[in-house]
């Protein structure tokens, strides 16, 4: 039981004005025009510095596959989550070193492993409006289509120009749904480290039971560190490599943050919805998630059922479960946030009053609205086709057979006409995915899941089914025979493939080869219609944001740009939320909760260590003065979303102090509709991290090596 | 979902210095001592007035059977909770006229209703210490037996002495278990009225469901009338009574409180343990209260299994029913207390300090802590069997037996000398008790339940069975037999040996009698080791409790006594609490937490004439600024236990702002510990009541009648 010293920073609260929102993933160059929000909240470096990438902090902040991170030294040290670094971790685990129970250090860098084959980290060092560069001189007279696959080429070759220098992985992304396009250059450091990551039992604590949840006590951390060649540039993983010069990293506070302090969080959201129309909130509440709910689960309790007799078929399938239950949680989540609240009704409002003013502004808007409402109604029912499909084809061997046949096709062009996804760039991914499948890949188990699958998009309403796919789909006692006669399940077979030209494939007697070759018309059937859609929505959502941008700016709002895994800056305030009536959930957890939590069993078990240190109140400089203990893991209103895992939090002057991780089950709505009064993310607390790397696990190399601000 | 407005008030609890306890349930002669607290948390009324019985506030507040109230107009008016006026709407309640389902309201006093005839109102008017009366003159030489004996006769003199009025009910309770007595005296008014009643689904909103919990939507108050003979003296019921003339009552304060606020609360609280030994909590917690649960849970399967068959007895054994799983619940609650804080090691070090200070002080100690000890041991004990006889004899109709042959035993002897409880003046509620006994009892199923604690009682240690008891008991196939020829579940049977003399009722046939007259040798045993025992008690415990008041005294600390069901005043702070690591309970519930909870559904079943003024946001005058609707419940931390329902809840300046009605689940070890962090009452905010009165049911003729100061 906390103590009344647990709702004194409560209280502080009274100095902050958190009734405004703190909405807002935004991009670098926009900070300055952010000045007075952030001064607002208590930040006191200038924006213009903030939004610096050649300088820290933003210079340090990197990516990582899903992920985010940053430098904390020189010599290329990384932190982020405990969950982004977790393969890093299972690649390196074995029944003699249980890395994964036990946590893992090293205590030099020649102890320092493998993260992996796969393992990437990117740090961006250019952002280039390029949207001039890819719209002029585009004739009047091209269908949208032609249009769209200009606009496609011009970037292409964008990309092809920035790859020149193999240091770099370049992408260039739209902004404001097409209305701005950046060319992004990212340096791709390849030969990744695991340095250090605390037991599990510390950097899972609590598990997918409390994903999504608070109160929580994860210390959601763990270290990994970039090496290059001698010669300072990205090279293959070999022994000779030296740690990657950071010269842009975090400096570390050890001081925290209390409860109303502003925070500042930089990493790469993943993608977020907050300028659909009130009728694509409609359809996704209404049509798209309950069926995606129904289908997921259908899948979840699939696989259960067809692993339940092999033990090694659960582990195998563990990852994937994992990953189908955190989209359930999430799907569900916003189901429940949809009932909760009418974000549709407060959508239909806010568009209404769009409109009114748009109609009051010169200019054919009339004509630009019902195009827009046209094509987005046509967008809806592409998507549920799209989603219709997926369903259809929900089998790992039939989309492997898919992607080797599609790649041979592709290959028959020159590589700067090949499809995004299929040209030279993208074959090293491609191997690594259809290698690391065999992970989590069972014959019988898959053959089960498109069992489920197939039975949930026969249940779709017709109009959501793509022409002609029906006809060519497996009769219901049809796989049995397609997975006898398939050898794709083994990997080198699946691997011997991707080599092979479209007339071999074609030709192969592997029953699911055979089908992908067969179902190959109707995948690019509804690949052209989606760019015939995407040339239209090129034409008619840049314009609609636009109009968004310029109605927001009567009102003195700058807008930001939905989330698309770019880097982008984030504030709010430690702030604690109404969960309900009478009930507050108070913004910082304590070492104390963990023994409140522990049981001794997964994924309550905290290693003996941490429970003896805590136990002892051995709390060393770590303790928040007005919580009179240790902190864990602490609540903002800071705007994340999906990429934002492990994202750095840090306080007024741009110094870490904390870990993003999670964000709270009240707050999954916010991809579609930020509600400042419930929105939360979660994050470590330094000071936990800190505590724990010198108390429990003794990475005193590492406390060295960051420079750490002491109180 | 409530918006961040509801977190302001939390905020606010920075003026406020809450780490300091509200501990304490005074005699109002104490509120001179407690001037500097007082004035500490706000209370600007001087405390001099405040403890004056002859002055409002605290002249106009009485006492109910077993709960509090308070008067609210000139006229007799008096407010108290629904759930203490529930035996009055249920009286009133038929199947034309269903009050309890839909509420009741008087429009004119012709309409008020007979609460019936077992209804009183306390009014305390004199408050005396005879201590000296009582202890003078006791000789040296008397056993401890010899003094109780002659304590208690000077009691009973004095109690006849002040009933010679027969308006007056008196009482010589002791204080600091047996430092003091006082006498108190209280007016006793029998014609008491029912005036309004909200409907069941707003006066207990939640019922057994939220029972102890938080957060809370009850609006659990109540309105009943006190009526006198024409002379202004207390009468019987008659049509030709008069209200009675309540010169002090309170005024009432639409304004309400908001977090941090200072609260003052009157009433009757029952009984506490705050002076308990080490060892006497230790005995409760490891032996008592696990005892306790076991049989409390059997006694409730019993009830449910041996009425399923028969709806109509369900119905009768509701209320006894409910009374076992609140009893069931708070010792419960004790047990999960203790197993969540080590009270006893705070008592231990706490008594550890005491008897080391006490060892420093001159005077013979030793042989008082020694004898302190001992006697504490042999009450505990004693208790034990006390507990053992209980379970052995639950038979309401074996108790009834034993009632009226002891009745009839006592009646032998002169008045005076009689046992309490057994004198002429306690024959009216002998009478009342045996025949109320009829609403809740059914032959079989009171059979059940004495087998079932028949079967716990045989399970007790050896060394708990009173002496001679277990060979007078029935055998298990012998109650059958005992009820089958006893004639006592009839009531007129019941009734009629009230006057009967004692061997009249030891020659009777009947079964149970013939086996009451056997066992009260047994009772009579454990009576007189009671008072040898409470004999000893009072010579030791007495002088423990001065030395702990002197003990306290050096530490600059006022002592306040356990609660003995006399009149006291408290006072605390609105304050949220913590409940566990990450989770606050905030202070103020709101309507709109009714629309979360209502189910329509019983015990969530709001009137629909409620759930349109809240949809509707037709908040009136009583919306509270900073939560911006209509406040249902409130938490402060005042010190109450059973006995403070109905309380006053009052700002500084003594004006109604609320009623006490219970208090959280994490409270519930306060009878034994009050642990300041986590102790918080649950009051209905006046602004509730008085809206519920003004929109929902419209009792426009009291608000009018009672004085309401508006914003």
């Amino acid at each position: 039981m906390t103590s009344f010293k647990n709702l004194l920073p409560i209280i502080l609260l009274a100095s902050t004005g958190l009734t405004h929102a703190d909405e807002g993933q935004w991009q670098p160059y926009q900070l300055p025009q952010l000045k007075a929000e952030l001064k607002r909240i208590g930040i006191t470096t200038s924006p213009g510095k903030l939004g610096d990438l050649s300088r820290s902090p933003l210079g340090a902040i990197v990516a990582l596959p899903g992920c985010s991170a940053s430098f904390v030294s020189p010599d290329g040290l990384v932190v982020t989550n405990h969950h982004c670094g977790y393969g890093a971790v299972q690649r390196n685990s074995s029944a003699a070193h249980n890395y994964i129970a036990d946590g893992f250090l090293a205590k030099t860098r020649a102890e320092e492993l493998p993260a992996g084959p796969n393992e990437r980290i990117y740090v961006t060092d250019k952002i280039e409006d390029v949207t001039l560069e890819l719209t002029q001189d585009l004739k009047r007279s091209l269908s949208p289509r032609a249009r769209h696959d200009e606009i496609q080429n011009r970037i292409k070759a964008l990309v092809a120009q920035c790859e020149k220098d193999p240091s770099y992985r370049c992408s260039v992304p739209s902004f404001h749904r097409g209305l701005e396009y950046y060319l992004i250059r990212q340096m791709m450091i390849r030969d990744v480290r695991l340095v250090y990551a605390p037991a599990e039992g510390i950097g899972n604590f609590g598990g997918d039971i409390d994903n999504y949840e608070w109160p929580r006590q994860t210390g959601d951390f763990s270290f990994l560190r970039a090496y290059v060649g001698k010669d300072g540039k990205p090279a293959d993983p070999s022994p000779d490599n030296v740690p990657y010069r950071s010269k842009k990293f975090l400096v570390v506070s050890a001081e925290g943050l209390k409860t109303g302090d502003p925070v500042l969080l930089a990493g790469y959201p993943g993608r977020t919805s907050r300028y659909k129309l009130p009728v694509e909130i409609r359809a996704a509440r209404d049509v798209a998630y309950p069926l995606q709910v129904a289908a997921l689960q259908a899948d979840i309790d699939t696989i259960a059922k067809s692993t339940a007799a092999n033990p090694e078929w659960t582990v195998r399938y563990a990852s994937v479960e994992k990953s189908l239950q955190n989209r359930m949680k999430k799907t569900r989540g916003l189901l429940d946030a949809f009932a909760r609240k009418d974000i549709v009704a407060i959508k239909v409002k806010q568009d209404a009053e769009f409109r009114t003013w748009l109609k009051a502004q010169p200019g054919a808007t009339q004509i630009m609205l019902s195009e827009l409402d046209r094509t987005i109604a046509a967008d809806i029912a592409l998507s549920n086709e799209e989603y219709a499909w997926s369903l259809a084809t929900n089998s790992e061997l039939l989309k492997s057979a898919h992607t080797v046949y599609r790649l041979a096709l592709e290959k028959q062009k020159p590589d700067a006409q090949r499809e995004p996804g299929y040209q030279q760039r993208d074959q090293p991914f491609i191997k690594a995915r259809l290698t690391r499948l065999e992970q989590s890949l069972v014959g019988t188990v898959d053959q089960a899941r498109w069992q489920t699958a197939l039975q949930h998009y026969r249940a779709l309403p017709a109009a959501m089914h793509p022409a002609g796919l029906d006809a060519l789909l497996p009769a219901n006692n049809g796989l049995d025979a397609l997975y006898r006669h398939s050898q794709l399940a083994n990997t080198a077979q699946r691997l011997g493939w991707i080599d092979a030209d479209a007339a071999t494939i074609a030709r192969s007697d592997d029953a699911l080869l055979q089908l992908a070759v067969k179902l190959n018309a109707i995948a690019t059937a509804l690949e052209e219609r989606r760019k015939d859609l995407d040339g239209k929505l090129e034409l008619v959502t840049p314009r609609y944001m636009q109009a968004i941008i310029a109605f927001k700016k009567s009102q003195g709002k700058p807008v930001y740009p939905d989330a698309n895994s770019t880097l982008r800056i984030t504030y709010g305030t430690v702030a604690p939320y109404a969960v309900r009536d009478g009930i507050l959930k108070s913004p910082f957890t304590t070492v104390e909760g963990i023994l409140e939590k522990d049981t001794g069993k997964k994924p309550f078990n905290s290693p003996p260590k941490l429970l003896a240190a805590i136990k002892a109140k051995r709390y060393g400089q770590f303790s928040d003065p007005v919580l009179g203990t240790v902190p864990v893991n602490f609540l903002s209103s800071a705007d994340t979303t999906g990429g934002n895992s492990g994202s750095a939090v840090m306080n007024k002057d741009g110094e870490l102090v904390g870990l993003n991780f999670d964000s709270t089950y009240e707050s999954i709505a916010k991809d579609w509709y930020f509600d400042s009064a419930i929105t939360r993310a979660i994050h470590v607390d330094i000071r936990y991290m800190l505590w724990v790397m010198s108390e429990v696990d003794h990475a005193d190399n590492l406390l060295k090596e960051m420079t750490i601000k002491y109180k």
